[in-house]
Order: C-alpha cells, then structure tokens, then sequence
C-alpha cells in the first residue's frame, strides 16, 4: 500500500530479491496504472507490475502499509480484511501509550485499542515477541539509530544518570520521494541545515523502547547525503568504569547479531561508522570511543536509513516472524567506494 | 521586476555592491511584503528592502526584468513607462528574426516590431553596440559558452567547415529557483542527466551571434553542481592549421577582455577551463586541445551561469552602457579551494 | 593478485557472494598480513582473509590479476605457473596488435606471443569466444561504454560513414585506490575537469572491437560522482534512416543480453541511462535520441565502472566460461535513490 | 610565509582585493620560482607574482606566517627581522601557558617568552588589545566557531553550570592542501566521518578565551564540503531563563558587530545558520533554539574556515590594528545558491 514512496520502494527492491516473497501487487493513487519500474527505476526489468488503486487490492499474505503518517491507522480496519499479517513502516503504531501519542504527533490515535496488537520492529530487542507476529510496526529511521547505539550500554549500566545527547546528521532522502523547497537541490546540495534542534519526534519511540528514565535529547542536521544517518551520541560512563566496560556491554549484548558490527579500528581511515559504507545495507555499525580525563563517551551508530531505518528492518522482522533464516534477502554487503 | 528567482536574486547581490546603482525596488508578486533577505539569505545585512507588487512599482533609471520566458515581451509598453533603460534577463528580446523566434519558442513573438530597439547583451561581441543602449538582452547562459568558445576561431577560420558540437555540463542553477520533481535533492545529488541531447533552444541564438553558416548541435547535460556550465565543444581545424593558430585566434580576438582568461597550462591540476573556480565571478575561462593526428579540437570553455551567464553579463552590458569602467561591481576573483 | 585497490576490492565483492566462487588467497605486497576488511570495509563480517605477499601465493583455479598497467604481461609466465584459468583486469592483453600496444602505451609488450591466447572480456561481443575460456582480459571501462553504445548500430549499417564522438564523463574511482593531488577532495569535489580531451587510450580498444573503419573520437571528463561513466556519442544515421532504424538495431543485437536495458522513456525523470541507478550493478544502460532535423543522433550509455566496466564484466565472463548461469552473483539491482 | 596552503592562498585573495595592502612577495620552498596563480588558479589575470624561497624574502611592513604547526614559533627570530608586524596564521601562538601548550601539543613551546607578546586574534574579543597591535596570532576555525556562539551566553550568565557540548561538522578544506588517503576523493565526497570524537586541540583556545569554568567538550567530524563549518552547542540555561535571554546577551554582546549576524527566523528555509551561505564572506552566522520542556538551549553557529576561521579574522585583526575600516577588503556577501 503507497507503493510509490521512497519507503515503499525500497521495500519492493528488498521484496523482489526474497527468495520466499512473492510481490502480487503495489498501490499508488497518483501512479494507478503507471509501470512500477517508471516511478523506481532501479526496477527495470526486474518487475513488469502496474501500480493500482488501494480500491482495486486483492488479499494477500502479507500487506504492508507505506503510506504517510496517520494513514494507517485511520483505515485499519481495511488493511485488516486484506491480509493476515500487516507491517506498517509509518509512526502509526510504533507508540504503545495513547497519551504519549497525542502529545507527540498533536491529536488523538484514530485507534488506540489496536496499539496492544503490534510488535515494535526493531529485531535487536524484541526478537522473541517478533515470532510469529502479525503485526509489525517498524522503527522510525533516527529512533533505530539512537536505539541501536544506547540500548547495550543502558541495559547494563554503563551510562552515568547524566543528561544524553544524541545529534542526528541524516540523508535527504529520510524527507521522502515528494519535492518541495527544501529539497530544491541548489538548496540542499551544498547546505548543513540544522533542520529539528530540538523536539523531534523519535525521542519518544527511544524513550519507550531504552532500559532506565534519563533524560534523552535530540538534534537533527540535514547533509548532501541521499540516503543514511550518522548518529554521534554524548554520554558519561560511571566512575570507575572503562572504554573497555563499554566494549563488553556491546559484545554482550550484540554478539551474536547479524546486522550489527562494532567498528572500532586503531588505524586507517574506516575507524568508527561511516554510512558512506552502508547504501543498500542493513547494517547498524556502531562505534566509540572514551576521553579519559573526563568520563565523556561519544557513540556512534550508522545506518541506511531506508533499509536498516525502515524497509530492511521489515524484511529481517518478518524473516523472524515466518521463522525464516534472519538474513534472508539481505546480503547485499554495500559498497566501497561509494 | 520578478526579483525572488536566481537571476533576479544574482542582480541584486551584484547591484548592491556596485558603486554607481542603487537598488530602490524589488518587485515579487508572491513575496510581497516579505524581506528581500529572507528570500535572499546571503543578503541578510546588506538591504533592508522588501518585496513589492509590480502594480506598485515607482519609475527608476534602469528597471530590470527577471521574468519568466514570454512575460517581457507581451508587457513591454508596461516596462517602457517604468524606466529609460531596460535589460532583460528572460530570452523574449535575444532573437532578431520573428520567424526564429517562432520556430523556436513554438509561438509568434508578441513585440516584434520591438525586436530592432534591443542589443543583444553580449559585450565580447557588441560593445560598441552596447555604449549608450536602452534596450539590453542579456544572452543565454548555454549560449554565452558556446559563443565565448567559438567566436574567435570562427570569425578568423581557424575551424574547418564541418559540424561543430557543443556539449554542456549545467549545474542545478540554471532550472532556477522553483523546485521541482527534476530539482528534488535525492534524484539530482548523484545524477549525471542528459536533458536536452538535441533540440537546445540556445541553438539559435548561437547561429545568431556567430560568424559563417556552419552545421551547430548542442547537447545538455545536468551535473551535481549548483552552478556553472563546462562547454567542450568538437571542431576541426582546416588543413594545414595548427594548434598555435587557434592561439592565435583567441589572442587576437580576446586579447585586450578583461574577463576572458585563456586557460592552457603543460601542468598542475588547472590546466583547462573549470567552472569549479567560477562561481560567483564573471569570468569566462577558455581552453583548448588539439588532436595531431586528426585535426579535431576541443574547445572548453566555463563560465558561472548566473554571473557571466546571467546577472554578470548584465552589470559588464550596464557599465558599457552607462559609459562606466567596465569591470565596476565585478570584481570578485573567485574561491579556491571551492 | 593486487587485492588492495578498487578493482581488486570490487572483484572481491562480487566474488565473495557468488556461490560457485570461494576466495581462498588475496594479494597485496603492501598490506601484506593486513585483514582484507580493513582496506575494503564494506567486506567487514564477510571475509577474514588477510592479503599476503605474491610470493607466497599458492595454486587456484582461478587467478585474478588485478595489477597496474604493463605489471601482468611482464610476470605472466609466474601467473601462468599458478592457476588454471587467469583473468586480467588491466589493459595488459586486450589490444591483439603488438603494433597497437605500442603506439599506444608507448613501449613494446613484454608478451606479445601470449596475446592471441587472450578473450577480450566483453560478453556481448565475445559471448561464443568465452565459453571455455581460460585467458580472459577484461575490457577497459570507457572502451565499454563506448562499444556497447555503437555496436549494434555499427553491425547494422546505422550510421553513416562520419566523424563519431564520444564523451564520457567519469568518477573519481576510475583513476584508482591511490590518493594524488587530483583527486585531493577539495581540487575534486566540485571540479568538472576536462583530463583526457583528446589521446584517451581506450579508443584503441573500442576501434580495435568495433565493426567498419570509422574516425572514432574521444573525450573524457572527470565529474564530482565517485562511480559511474555516462558516455554521449555523437554520430549520425544514413539518409532515409530514422531513429526507429536504431531502436531496431539495439533491439536486433541486444534483445536477449541480460545486463543491456533499453532507456528511452517518454516521460518521468529517467528517461535516459543516468549512472546514479547503476552503482553496484552489472547492467549497461543505453539510450538514444534522434534530431529530426539533421539526422544527428545522441547516443548514450551509463555504466559503473568498477562493475560493467571492470569486475562485473570478470564475473559474467567467468560465468560464461565456466558454463554457469551468466547472472550468478550479479543480481544486485541497484538503488533509488542513491 | 608559505604562501601555497589553503589559509596562505586565501590570505592572498583577500590581501590582493584589499585597497590599503600591496602583496609584494610570496615564499614557498616546493613552488620556488612557480607563478603564484598556478598553485592558486582562482588568482590567474590578478597577479604576476611568482613563489620565492623563504631565504630570499626582503624585509616587508607586514609578514604573514601560514606554515605548518611549531614553525613559526621555532624561527621567530628570524621572522621578527623581515618585519615590523607579524601575523600567524598557525596555533603556535594561541595559547597563553606554555603548560597547556606542552599539554595539547605535546611538546615544549619553542619560544615560551614570546607569548606574551601576542595577541589573540579574535575580533570579537579582543578589538582593544588588537588597535595597534604588531603580533598577532589568529584563533584556530573550530575554536572561533565555538567561542563566538558562547561568548556573549556565558559573559551574562546565560547558561547553567553543567557539561557544554559542541560538535562540529567540517568541511575537507581544513586539513589542508596536502593530498592523503583521507582526502582522497572517493574516500571523502560520500563521507561522514568522525575525526575527532574527543581530544580536539581547540578546546584548549576555547577553554583560555571563554568566560567562566565550566567543562566543555568537543567532537568534530568531517563532511562532504570542501569549506565552512557548522557548530552546534548543547547547552542549558539557568532555572527560570528563557530563550529571550538567550536572545538578549546576543544582541547585547553582538549588536554592534560587523560580521556576525544573528539568524533565527521563523518561516522558510534559512531558518538557522548554514555554512552554505558562506563560502568565502567574513560572517560568523549565530543562532539558537531552546527546548521549553527541559531548558537545553541549542546554539549554532557557521563559518567558512578559510575566511572567518583564519585569513578573514587575520585580515579584520590587521584593520583593526592599522585604524583602518573594519569591514575593508571583506565586503563579499556571498552566493546564493551556492
């Protein structure tokens, strides 16, 4: 559903390349008719579907849901009558608590008893309750990069209870398919533009989803980037404890995940996490690094904001919900040079 | 007239600082009321002026139109009662021939029997015809490269009478300041674009302002860049010609311009016209290499579209115009590292 | 044999994900005991090889030989002694005219009885010839571009007998792994750099592969992309032939060639190749556009010169020898928006 | 003094422009006898000068050091000799204790009796020491970024005592001329690279010029852009302060400044601060956003390294220190778009 958007694409270009995923139909009111590969063309010759209408859609096993933010929700019901298991990629029902919802996107939920329904998409911590799921709802792109860098170190105490800043340089294309001012390329080809100093919206969704209540403050900075997010997080370790701490609490913690890497190199130019390396990957690189004199720990995560940030992180939820190998249709390993 | 666009926005950044012009009014009829500086932001500190409608536009020495295509031309009795000296940014005044135009532009001209009253806005090529002009018509920015590139070695037979080629390497600019699916950042940050492989309007205005009949085609491309053009332009010399000749054209023709540079080094990383080193000044860089074995040269030229391709042209035509020195206002050298 | 630069390391992507291929040896004198992902990140999690010195190189199937220019013919008979089946990257065996070599790499071929032993690796030319190869010298990339541009029309009588001129424009990859004052980011990044006007090297290749005798012309530039070559060729079509006369030649000779897409879209934004879709893939795109007036037409092709232009085409070659499905492991699509 | 870097080339387009300043001799061992402007291209057509060896430098009114760190500390003898005032473009003399320096840089200071005698060339503090000074040490890119956005907030108390936080994104151009694997191209354009996490030698600068006693951190990292930094400060302010405060010490401290603009609009795209409107002007553009929930306070501010951040500020400091007009020879407002 919404097939057009830079989302929906990506999901396509994942889906297509799955070998136990079979995409039988994609929906877009604008392009209803148009070839799927005129609107994504990176798809030429891999696909031959027309875009219809969301009228038109038969069931189907699997629906997902890339439609603009509210969308979702307010038509549930008709989502639900079409397939069995439902994935949405917007922010509809990644907020458990309805309360925090209003407060966050400014009205009520169109259908709060549904959020107890939906697992939240981010398989690093909720694998177990993705098993099996029906109904996914992926993590937001900024979210999952603050997520993946802070939950280690949180769930095992190695942050002093001091203020966190997570500071967010992310791509253009998290703004989505559809042109406007700021995305006029003599605009933003060369700008650093400070674009949400300070409320964004994911801070709640990190909110919910981290160990402990500290205080967790975003900053988010548009770069010429296209697609990825670097994510530099500023934080304190507690007295007495080590870079090295930090180092085990990570490999505790994410030892045996697939699509984490901690990059922490002593030399060359590839030291920490670089999305540079990340396009078409599902990777989340994580980094650190310690000043000794003063406790501070500055970490870092990258991801691609489009596959790791959404449409990926939907393949490897679903690949857990159908009991599938977990890497399954994501072995794309990224470029060098890029 | 039409003050909020790139080339209107380029005028005034120059205007401003040009000692012997004073900016009284900016007209915009969607930004009316509205800070020039904000539309502007590199001229935040240098104007307080505001936006205004055109039906409020006082009478002014020199009034400048940056309209879109085909607005000067049908209110050109309007302009005339505004101000004694008119330049036109827009093509409607560039063509002599109402039938070209036609052919061109797909609809009769709506002034031609104004066409007569206007110089085209070339000072390489019309100086003379400049001093004390009225009615200025600044050329095409493709066509400024291509002209600027050719003109010597045509008018002194340096190229031998075969097809000539003229590619185009355009930044992002030269689409102005309304944004489009095109413009959007993530589908133009990576793009190498051909836009245009045959059929460039500024075709005739070259054929105009050039020396002989010869066979020109132009082909358009769109690069990452914001601004500049990079013309590499296939030619032949004639038999018994040599590369010193084709020196020798340029020197000749273009030895006493104060902003033509004759860029052709052995070595170093410079050693042929770069748009890269342009932006902002009103050179036009020219170069040139010659094939031993076969005769073909390639010319080069670069230039800022919105400077020398635009606004530049225009202010050099003014201070030609107005008996002033010809480089005034248009001194800014260029950055490197850019 | 030298894994450490982009064509090595791109070579080692491609070979890494594809399931007839094991990697059991890489290369590299001066980062010999160096984990191969730390020169190639992104193979980080993929390989735990580590590059060792040639000498101690043992026996494969496979050699690849992904050294400088002149480096493989004048070691050959050591390469020759190591592996079955050799495969070279560099220009070394692709011209079969000692005579050719010489003019133009300026020396004599240390080899040149080993040359007629050699496949030139461009499957659509060489399809029959590599089958049971086991001497492969993989195409030059802009050679690539422009022979799969002209070649059908060529074959097909479509062009008439003029001056053909190709212009590519390149990223920085081409120019290799080593850092030097050109490709010093801040001389690079928004340089469009005309570095090879006439002289370029490949067009021996491409009039060495190319049906007819013609004047073949080219020009390269360097562009602010990393990877890719969009090449223009200029030529024109007989009296009485139309731009459906190409169409059918492409479709004629390229019909059934996995990796060659036609693009030539009436409407939307990708109506021609545009390297940005093709990062990472193996596909040729090629277009074309017709000036009813002239009879010019603009041809166009997009590659990415590290995969159709180097390594993809190894590997397609190698599938082709090897009798394997020619798409193994060059099924990556691309992204949008990259 | 080494006149073929990045800050020695800006220093002399500046100086070149400058009315009151005639550039009479320019050193560099490796560009001896090279003219000036092929090293610096953007300088062809506005000087003859050629590079000479250091050795064979006349005396002059004023000599500039742009050498590599601990040079000019290391000959100040010798430099004191050619002229009557010196300016260092270098951090050889921004620290006042020869103990930190030991700290920072690692190293004895080579001259620890001369420091006094310099002053810190920052405008915005310094103006009085700087009228009729002959020793002038220009502050460091980073460091001026990060004290003109919390200068005016902590001379009036604007800010609680807790951890301060900046993060600077950098552009390529400030590690200088010298190509290195970090710098080369296709390692850079795509990146977004953590250089420093922490341990960055301007905060030293930073902590001597700052009001108050507070901990304050740094972390810089490299961007695709060639110049211009952007700063953002994670701050808080005091229980019952509000942004109006904020606003208030700015305008307080500021209001009467020539190059620094104070930029917080509300509607449109240059809503903030942005390096992309400042390549090659003198401004440091100010801004700052706060979170009422919880008090941060995120101040902004940007630059181009090359002029504000080195030969501006150097420039603006000899105006001062001559009696002469503070804005002479940095009047250009900078392109838009750019």
């Amino acid at each position: 559903m919404g097939g057009s958007g830079y989302a929906g694409g990506e999901f396509l270009r994942l889906a297509l390349g799955h070998p136990n995923l079979e995409v039988t139909q994609v929906t877009s009111e604008r392009n209803a008719n148009t070839p799927v590969s005129l609107v994504h063309p990176n798809l030429r010759g891999r696909t031959n579907l027309k875009f219809r209408k969301a009228a038109d859609l038969d069931g189907a096993d699997i629906v997902v849901l890339a439609l603009p933010h509210n969308s979702a929700a307010k038509r549930i019901a008709e989502f639900e009558a079409k397939g069995k298991t439902l994935v949405d990629l917007s922010a509809d029902f990644r907020l458990k608590d309805p309360e925090v919802y209003r407060a966050v996107y400014g009205e009520d939920h169109p259908a709060p008893e549904k959020l107890k329904d939906w697992v939240y998409g981010n398989p690093e911590l909720h694998r177990e309750d993705l098993r099996g799921a029906t109904r996914i709802a992926c993590a937001g792109c900024f979210a999952t990069s603050v997520i993946l860098a802070l939950y280690p170190v949180l769930k095992l105490g190695a942050l002093a209870p001091k203020d966190i800043i997570a500071t967010g340089l992310v791509g253009s294309s998290a703004a989505g398919a559809s042109s406007s001012d700021s995305s006029h390329h003599p605009e933003r080809a060369g700008s650093l533009r400070v674009y949400k100093p300070v409320g964004h919206r994911h801070g709640a969704e990190a909110q919910q989803e981290l160990p402990g209540n500290f205080p967790l403050h975003l900053t988010a900075i548009s770069t010429p980037r296209v697609r990825g997010i670097l994510t530099t997080v500023q934080a304190w370790v507690p007295d007495g404890w080590s870079e090295r701490d930090v180092w085990s609490a990570y490999r505790e913690v994410y030892g045996a995940e697939p699509f984490i890497r901690i990059v922490k190199v002593a030399r060359g130019l590839h030291r920490y996490p670089d999305p540079m390396l990340l396009d078409g990957t599902n990777y989340c690189d994580i980094g650190f690094e310690m000043d000794q004199d003063t406790g501070r720990v500055v970490l870092m995560s990258a991801i691609d904001n489009l596959v790791k940030g959404t449409a990926g992180h939907a393949i490897q939820s679903l690949n857990i919900a159908n009991g599938w190998e977990e890497t399954t249709g994501l072995e794309f390993t990224g470029l060098h040079p890029a």
